[in-house]
C-alpha cells in the first residue's frame, strides 16, 4: 500500500508528522510519501533511521494553516494537502492522512478528488473507540450548519459504512439529540427527525449522548459542530480522569503507604498498585485519542484521513493504520455502490 | 429557607422527587413544600419518616410530562410545576426545585415569574464540578436555537453571576466552540464572537472543550443544544468511567488475585486495593451527576433550579442544595442590579 503522509499537518509540525509517518512505515511496511516543503521535510526525515523502509518525499512549496478558508485552499493549489489529495487521485497513492485544518482537508478534497456521485458534503466519520459494540459516529466537524438534507445523506452513508464495511446487519440510525422526544433538538434537528422517518433505514430515533456512548445505536449522526464538541469533550474528559487517575495513585502510594505505613506499606500496598494497573493501563489506552488517530472524509472518490491538530506521532502512526483499513476494506467503491443503490 | 420541590418532576416520580425532598429536610432543617397531586404526593411521603421535620404538600391536580410543548404549559395552569412557580412569585417560598421538563420550567418561568427586565431569553446555568477553579457554564439547555444576542445576553449574565456571587474579578468569558479561531463554529457562533469582542466583559475568545474542562475560562457560553450535550457528553463518559473502574477492579481482583495467586494473593493485593480506593472514591464523587442535583435558571424573578429527568433521591436532595445557595447568595437581586448596571 502507498499511502501519503501530510508532513506540515499538525499545530507542531513537521515533527510528530515526521515521526508518525516513519512508525507506520516501520509497523507494517508500507511505502509512504511525505508531502511538504522538501527541504525541511528532508531535514526532518534525516533525525530518523529510515533504513530499509520506503519513504519518499514529493515537494509541496506551499502550506495550509488552521488560519486558512476555503479560498486560500483553491488559491494554494502547491500546499502540502493539495498536493497529496492529487498523488491520491492519479493513482499515485492510495490514501491520504493530515493533522492538518479540517475544513481546508474537506476543500482540498472536494476540489481535487471530487465528490461521490450524489453527494453534497462529504463528513467526517469515526468510530467510537469506547462502546462494545462498535458505532459510527458522523459528522466529526466537515458541516458546522448543514441542512436536514445533509444530515439525511450522512445518515445514509453511515449506514452503508455500517452495513457493508463493517458487517453490521440493518444498522441501526440515531441522531444525536438533548432528548429522546422527536421535539428535542435545534429546528434543523426536527426537521431532520421528520425526513429520517420516512428514510430507508432502520431509524430509532433520538439517541443522548449517554445512550450513544452505551452503544444503543450503530450509527449516530450529528451536524459538525454539535458532532466534534461531543468528540472533543469525550477527549476532555478521558484525559481528565487520566490526570485524576495518574494522581490518585501517586496520591495513594506517597501520602497513604509512603507517610504513613512506609516500608512495611511498600512491601504490602505495592503489589495490589502492580496488579491493578492492568486494568487501569487498558483504561487509559481505550481513553487516549492517539489511539483513534483519525477520522475518515465520507462521501469524496479517494481515501482521507483527518487528524487532529493537536497529534502526536502516535497520533499520526494510527491515522496512517485507518488509512489501511480504509483501504483494504475497499469503503470507497462500497460506499459508491451503497449509494447507487439506495437510490 | 422555604423551598417548593415539584414531587412529579423526574421521569420515575414521584419516588425519588419524594425522597430527595425528605432528604434535605433533615440535612438543612428547611421548610419543603411539595408540589404535587395531593393524595399520590401524601401517600408517597407516608412511606418516609418526618417527624420532626417540616414539611407540607401543596394540591397541583395537574402534571406536566417531558412530551409537553409550551402551549401545553400555558393551558395546564394547576400543574405542579406552574403551582410552585406561583408559590415563589406570591413570596410563599425562596425558591422551585423540579427534575422536570427544561421547557416546562422555562416557560412556566416565564409566564408566572416573568423574565428580569431586559432579558430576552433565560439561560440554565451550571457551575462545571470538575475545574479546579470554578466555572460558570451556560446555556444547558433552555434555549436550542439562540440568535447571537441571546448569547450576548447569557454571557452577561454569566459574568455577572461569575464576579458578584462567586467573586471572580474580572472573569474570563469565553465561547464553546470547535477551534481557537474566530471562524470555528456555527454561523450563529461567529456572529456572537463579533458581538463578544465589542462587548463591555473580558472576552478571551473561543474555548474548545479541553480549555473549557480545564478552567481556562470563568464563565463559558453555548446554545442550549451543544451545551446540552457538552454537560451531557461529560456525565456519559464520567459513568462509563465509573463502570470501567469497577470493572477492573474486580477483574483485576478476581483473575489476577483470585484465580492465580489466590490466598497469599488476597492477602497481599487487597489492603493495595483498600489504599487506593479513598482516591478512585473521591474520583467517582466528582463526576457523580447526582451531586451536581441541577441548574439554575438565570434571568427570571425568582431561584429556580431545574435538575435532570433521570435524577434520583440524591440529585433532587442537591437540587435543593443548590436552590438553597442561590438564596443565601442573592443571586436575583444581584443578577438584576448587575445587568441593570451594565447598561
Amino acid at each position: 500500500m502507498r499511502i501519503v503522509v501530510d508532513a506540515f499537518g499538525s499545530d507542531t509540525c513537521p515533527g510528530p508528522d515526521v515521526e508518525g509517518a516513519v512508525m507506520a512505515a516501520r509497523t507494517w511496511g508500507d511505502e509512504i510519501i511525505l508531502v511538504g516543503p522538501e527541504a525541511q521535510t528532508r531535514e526532518e526525515l534525516a533525525k530518523h533511521d529510515t533504513q530499509g523502509l520506503e519513504i519518499s518525499v514529493v515537494h509541496a512549496p506551499e502550506v495550509l494553516t488552521m488560519a486558512d478558508h476555503s479560498e486560500d485552499v483553491r488559491r494554494k493549489v502547491n500546499s502540502s494537502i493539495r498536493v497529496g489529495m492529487r498523488l491520491v487521485k492519479d493513482g499515485e497513492a492510495d490514501a491520504f492522512v493530515s493533522a492538518g485544518n479540517t475544513i481546508a482537508c474537506l476543500a482540498s478534497a472536494i476540489f481535487d478528488l471530487r465528490r461521490i456521485r450524489g453527494v453534497r458534503r462529504p463528513a467526517l466519520c469515526t468510530v467510537y473507540p469506547l462502546t462494545l459494540n462498535p458505532t459510527v459516529f458522523l459528522d466529526m466537524g466537515a458541516t458546522a450548519d448543514p441542512t436536514p438534507q445533509i444530515l439525511l445523506q450522512s445518515a445514509m452513508m453511515g449506514k452503508v459504512y455500517a452495513e457493508r464495511v463493517m458487517g453490521i446487519a440493518n444498522p441501526r440510525v440515531g441522531l444525536l439529540a438533548n432528548g429522546e422526544e422527536e421535539e428535542k433538538g435545534t429546528m434543523v434537528l426536527r426537521e431532520a427527525f421528520a425526513l429520517f422517518k420516512t428514510a430507508d433505514f432502520n431509524f430509532v430515533g433520538n439517541v443522548e449522548p449517554k445512550e450513544a456512548v452505551k452503544g444503543e445505536a450503530d450509527v449516530v449522526v450529528a451536524d459538525g459542530f454539535t458532532g466534534n464538541i461531543h468528540i472533543k469533550t469525550a477527549e476532555a474528559m478521558a484525559s481528565f480522569v487520566k490526570r485524576m487517575v495518574q494522581h490518585d495513585l501517586l496520591d495513594s502510594v506517597w501520602s497513604k503507604i509512603g507517610l504513613v505505613l512506609l516500608v512495611p506499606g511498600l512491601i504490602v500496598g505495592l503489589p495490589g498498585l502492580l496488579l491493578l494497573t492492568p486494568g487501569l493501563r487498558r483504561l487509559a489506552k481505550r481513553l487516549d485519542y492517539a489511539e483513534v488517530g483519525g477520522g475518515l472524509l465520507l462521501g469524496v472518490n479517494g481515501v482521507v484521513i483527518v487528524g487532529h491538530g493537536r497529534s502526536n506521532a502516535k497520533a499520526v502512526k494510527n491515522a496512517v493504520l485507518r488509512a489501511r483499513e480504509a483501504v483494504a476494506a475497499q469503503v470507497i467503491p462500497t460506499i459508491k455502490a451503497g449509494l447507487a443503490a439506495g437510490k
